[in-house]
């Protein structure tokens, strides 16, 4: 169980903004200390009003560690590498380390100007960072939220991702198939190695697109057609002469 | 080299953002297609001011789209799964995808209240969409953006020694009509509109590939070989009757 903890944010519109990433990424439990909340904040929520309503506001950031088995620290100044139990986590990272964990986990994002203070970051189990640009390493604290709830939301199971089916080899290899039949039928490129150099290339373009079992049904079916009816008017030809 | 295109984006503080979620991310050519700009962009821009003056102005999606050998959409709306042409790739899936390719890409997004229209969407080479909650799918703008250039940034590369030359789009438009001229000349599917769904489906195909020119003139082959065939073999046996 996942939740956010907002550090004594200052801009209501980031609180609201927050609220409504976390709706998107399907997370719930927002928690708040000392924010600067105000109508201003509800209308950037714009439909997850539900969240800032839910929101549990604390007066310190003592009170919102205690809830926690496990206190992740965001932060954007990932730089002190010479301490070595410093070293933040990566996105990615963060989110495999996670992966199981059944206990109460607090995500805690620090102050929009600051961040998170080090003492407060010296009392947090670790931290994570996002890889950013030397050249402007500092993001608006809604989109890190986003960034990480992204990165974790990903390997759970949602039901629009899996809504269509990926192609299985077995699929994409009856596709390809298909493509070398029809070259057979065709007899071309008349070199038979040339013929398989070409459907080398067609299994590529196949690997590389990422298709789907549908698409691939779509595929085959003028391709097997072609080579059925080419067939059919040859061996016509054939029976005429 | 990628460009985040925003066509007419409704809100001034929704553009600043991107143009600092660019910069963060290390990207830097924004292109606007009649945007709302005004100063309230520059103060949420913060420290990316220049990536705004940079911009490219343009009048129309039209003028956009020419800007690219490879035009990539965004949609919160990818639920439509009876319609194959439309699959999204998730955006780890669009970052495997652009691995390595050197052309012209644009990432387009489109307005906040409405997205990209239906015609915008058909015209571009396949979209990727963000895998998000049942109860709130839509993320505002920027933070769309936020996540794309993220898991885009995620495992960049150095730039890459490339001896093959990447398909033109109009090496590519060459390849999808030559599929759908083989489906006129089989007539199949012999409903036209069914034809049209197929010929999109392979384009989809094409688009998600990232083909190099040799590979097209590789493909286009067979595809022009058996159209040309069975009109040759079918002109015959109607000359024997």
């Amino acid at each position: 169980m996942i939740s956010i903890v907002l550090v004594e944010p200052e801009g209501p519109a980031n609180i609201g903004m927050v609220a409504r990433t976390m709706k998107n990424f399907g997370f719930s439990r927002l928690v708040l200390v000392n924010p600067n909340i105000t109508e201003e904040s509800y209308s950037y929520a714009v439909h997850a009003a539900d969240v800032l309503e839910d929101a549990l506001v604390l007066g310190s950031f003592d009170e919102a560690l205690e809830l926690f088995d496990l206190a992740v620290g965001t932060t954007g100044k990932p730089g002190k590498s010479y301490i070595p139990e410093r070293a933040p986590l990566m996105p990615w990272e963060l989110a495999q380390t996670l992966r199981g964990y059944s206990g109460r986990i607090g995500l805690f994002f620090g102050r929009e100007s600051i961040g998170l203070k080090n003492e407060e970051l010296e009392r947090l189990d670790f931290t994570v960072t996002i890889p950013t640009s030397e050249a402007y390493p500092v993001m608006n604290l809604s989109q890190a939220v986003a960034v990480i709830l992204y990165e974790l939301s990903k390997g759970r199971p949602g039901p629009r991702a899996h809504s269509l089916e990926l192609a299985t080899r077995r699929e994409k290899e009856e596709l390809v198939k298909a493509w070398g039949n029809l070259l057979g039928v065709l007899n071309y490129p008349k070199d038979a190695e040339r013929r398989e150099v070409f459907v080398r290339v067609f299994r590529r373009f196949v690997g590389r697109a990422v298709l789907y079992g549908r698409e691939v049904h779509t595929l085959i079916g003028p391709i097997r057609k072609a080579a059925l009816k080419l067939e059919e008017c040859w061996d016509a030809e054939r029976r005429e002469v």
